[in-house]
């Protein structure tokens, strides 16, 4: 699973037939301390995240596993709201919009 | 999921029997604001996509969860013709047509 | 999907039991215009192409998704000889045999 | 699979339905040695792993292979904590422990 | 799929249920000449392969295509000890144990 930052949704008026009514978030790559690094993901949405939201994305077939995406056309999906990375003992926690 | 512009299409008079009628595209990758970046990819249409649209791709298995696509050896499709992206707020919207 | 020209053949007497009669051919990435860039791929056939042919590779699950492949462990194949590459308007077609 | 030092978890209340309870392991990637390499993995956990353990991850749909993951949405999973990589004879192995 | 080398293998007394009894190898990935890039993959193994032989991994759900990988973890498997490779005609072939 990769950590990312939501910033933005995508707009398409033709999608195909399985992805209408489907949310498509736009997603920074971000390191486990929520820091952007390269790279951009497009991920259908589980969970309710929003613009600013720290997110784990799940690619590839697994991205179908959730209610929302079965049998959809997705690669990717948010699939958890992230509220802390905890690192190593002792705890040096990411909190939640940490690296915003 | 990948942010492309179609760029042209395959010719291919023998093809794998159930590829037979698919329509094979040649895409640019693109950034979020449709500026071209590194990499062709070959993708099946799902939505009617033509040359000069920004569209998105669909990877892996994923590829065939269209009524176009299943059951086919297709490891990317063309889902969605892009209207907009809207990256943070305020709106900084990318409108159709940008970055041709 | 991926370009690619066949540039020969693997022999392996020793396979896991549903690859028995397959062919295994050693390809050589190519750009859209049919010119070698980096990376080897070993793929399946498909399409009874050989030595020379410009093709196109399927890689993943969708590499199953043929006749000679189903249920075999391949996570590549060959399923189409491309013909020309039409890359915008006007055609500036790679008709077959190009960057050979 | 890739070799990986287990060096976190990940604290998320809003997950999709399916991954309740399920523990996710922040994640370093090693070489053959357990020496650190670039890159972090966010994988499910099917083998009891905890912190500074050396362990193997399995990704893809292969990550749903477990009791612990089966039709989850995880596209990485720890499926094996490693007691030593034997490289070549005479045996030179990294015994567990090794490259903490 | 990939060329490699078997370099080693794998010692996990805690492993995931589906795994008990399977042989994880440890493989230097090479080139078609069987000369070694940067890059080891772990892998089951189908046919039997020991070290110093020069196989073929295939990647992905293809590695479950196999009697012995059906249904258990892994993303990668030995499915092919190599003969030889043999590029273009007249045939320079890569012959077993080459680039040892």
């Amino acid at each position: 699973m990769i950590f990312a930052k939501v910033i933005g949704t995508i707009v398409a008026s033709q999608k195909e037939e399985n992805l209408r009514g489907r949310k498509l978030l736009l997603c920074k790559e971000t390191d486990a301390r929520g820091a952007p690094i390269d790279g951009y993901h497009v991920a259908a949405d589980a969970v309710g995240a929003g613009e600013g939201d720290f997110v784990l994305i799940t690619t590839g077939s697994a991205a179908r596993m959730t209610d929302q995406t079965g049998k959809t056309p997705v690669d990717a999906v948010v699939m958890a709201i992230i509220d802390a990375v905890d690192i190593d003992t002792p705890r040096i926690a990411v909190r939640k919009g940490a690296g915003k």
